[in-house]
């Protein structure tokens, strides 16, 4: 069983919780199986109209989850009547017992909430390889609770998390409005290609699974694949868009590029890239958000290479943790790539404070400014390659003693 | 100018100095330029014989120091005269003030010295990126300040490192004594490919620089490319193993297959192994010795990966040092490198301790033994892949509180 953490709140958590907005024909139902030490909510589920539609990605780690092979089998239904999420036990490396136990919960709430089809979706995060606690699961979620609060759902996917993470926004489709709501879990193990790391985004638009896996798919890349705390990726990441269908259109919509959702998909574009953000402003012991901006590489694959290299440095992060200017090591991070640099055309920006220019330190820079803006909690760091037209972008954060602590002693 | 580390000896160092045996006809002398705060040695030069044969070998990463342009240059002779090596500044994106210092260095080493050729290898380590302090270096190194101690010599060429490194072996060719003394630093900025990392190795016996080359890239994989302290990797990493040539044999030694040097080879080996254990067990916060074996994956590149990206992980680094018996942190590093894994075969250990077997955790694993013996300074992780007969192995340290405290404020 996982130790409870009695984690102060991350200095970069949002100041006041989100209010967020319930979506249409969406139900929920929160639960505590005594999974963790301390009695707190650890199983959310969330109930469809039959026929709602998803899009899912998950982690491409080798090693996976019970839970992805079972969703993806379900996603070929390309249907979702339900989504069980449990804290406390990632399900992963658990033998027969972990893959039969996802069975039981199936089972169990096609009981309890009457469905009759197999649509429905399991995510587990937690500790790996630990038995899953199936009889606690099982004996705890037929009794449904049903809750209007969607901050209690985001509470209970909560591992190591210090805050519960939402965001909710609208937009008018055909005069009509479209909620999304989103909640996010993750705060170690996180790196692009996602990590310990669940987002599950919901919309009452009538929109098919096709449409859903094309807008996952577009906004994935720039949101939750471009996020790293430890540059860890875990066997569970997994991200769910889904759709009630609730709000019908006079025309229905099948295409991406319908100008009638040209509003939606700048609002859903939103909530990715706050949600991700939420993770990475919980990252384990973080004390400052970091932006990663690669420009002018010679191609896209380089442009993330290199801002990954920056992002998962220790030498690079505690650095800044420290507010030292030692831009040395952003240096060694591009050059560790081993990609070709011209170093007479690269530049360094802290912010605005431009530090590296023709192969040196630029002549005006003062150490003593440099460090004061690192003091700040939102630090912008610019690579200028000067050899292409591609960038990139990546949030992380720093690393403190705090993430040792937290990591040191997670099992036991 | 970098500040003085009053960093207490590290817990994994050898209890006693090593004795260092002097190698025939090479001269040492070393120097304090003030390139500290405290006064300590920061340059050590070592004058060879006229026609002293050389190998050498440096870092990958593709933004470079000076030095190493003009060492690739040199080595083109295949000659060696001396050795300057300062510590405090590593003359990387230093502009053309920085190329300039080395021209001058070499120029005063020759005066000095009164060598009149150019084969003069020049190593630098310390802070990137600040101007090269060469008028200091300069005043300094005019006055020459022989040496009898090698240790002397370890330990002007330290960072931040805790502790001077060395080894001496003799072996016996055609009944006449060989010695092989090296020294070593390094202790943050350490991966596979090396690091921020010196490596030097001298002996006397009559080889070829062809000989010595082929030595040097046999020793180099399972040494100092199999180290890791943080997966980063520095600028300006090298290694040397370089010969005055003093012992002559009655037939010349022109293969590394020639049976007379059958033992001198497994002394090298021996001090090749052990001056790049030194840096592992000084790594920054280190406080446990990590071995890690991936045995039996389909190639030598999967088992690189897998043992690379167990070892550079700040997961398991941090559940080691907090002896956590976390194995699913073992499973997650191999699952990030998406190399295909039959999960049916892996078996995972901690040291003599099967945790993992058949897609689960072990039935008899005890976590409370597991986590005893992870109280140990000396931890074992070997893991079975049962794929095919390739392996790798890795030396690496856990991920403490002091590698932030050390790395926070390295440049200020």
């Amino acid at each position: 069983m996982p130790r409870n953490f009695s984690l102060k709140k991350s200095p970069l958590a949002p100041i006041n919780e989100p209010k967020l907005m319930p979506v249409q024909g969406l139900n929920l139902y929160t639960f505590s199986a005594g999974l963790y030490s301390k009695n707190r909510d650890d199983i959310a589920i969330f109930v469809f109209p039959k026929n709602s539609s998803v899009a899912e990605v998950f982690t491409k780690s080798s090693i996976r989850s019970f839970t992805l092979d079972w969703n993806e089998k379900i996603l070929k239904n390309k249907k979702i009547h339900a989504l069980f999420v449990n804290s406390g036990n990632a399900n992963t490396f658990t033998g027969n017992h972990g893959k039969q136990s996802i069975r039981s919960i199936v089972n169990q709430i096609k009981k309890t909430y009457l469905i009759n089809d197999n649509n429905i979706f399991v995510a587990s995060t937690g500790v790996i390889g630990e038995k899953f606690p199936i009889s606690q699961v099982l004996k705890t979620i037929t009794k449904p609770q049903m809750t209007k609060e969607w901050m209690n759902s985001a509470r209970a996917i909560m591992t190591t998390d210090t805050f519960p993470k939402g965001v909710s926004v609208t937009s008018m489709i055909e005069g009509k409005r479209i909620t999304i709501t989103g909640i996010s879990k993750g705060s170690g193990m996180i790196e692009p290609n996602m990590a310990t790391m669940l987002g599950f985004i919901f919309i009452d638009a009538d929109f098919g699974s096709e449409i859903l896996n094309k807008l996952l798919k577009e906004n994935i890349s720039y949101s939750f694949n471009s996020i790293s705390v430890d540059g860890e990726e875990s066997t569970n990441d997994t991200v769910i868009l889904a759709s009630t269908r609730a709000i019908k259109f006079k025309k229905p919509i099948k295409n991406v590029n319908d100008k009638r959702i040209i509003d939606f998909k700048k609002k859903l574009k939103k909530v990715f890239m706050k949600l991700s953000e939420l993770i990475v402003r919980d990252g384990e012991g973080a004390t400052k958000l970091i932006e990663i901006n690669v420009l002018n590489a010679r191609n896209e694959k380089d442009a993330n290479t290199f801002a990954k290299s920056i992002a998962n440095s220790p030498l690079v992060k505690t650095a800044i943790h420290g507010s030292d200017p030692n831009w040395g090591r952003i240096i060694m991070a591009l050059g560790k790539t081993y990609i070709n640099i011209n170093i007479k055309k690269l530049k360094v920006y802290f912010g605005k404070y431009l530090v590296i220019k023709n192969g040196t330190a630029h002549s005006k820079v003062d150490d003593k400014i440099i460090s004061k803006y690192l003091g700040k909690d939102n630090i912008k760091i610019t690579v200028d390659l000067g050899l292409g037209i591609k960038s990139s972008r990546i949030l992380t954060c720093d690393l403190s003693k705090q993430y040792i602590d937290i990591n040191a002693s997670y099992k036991t």
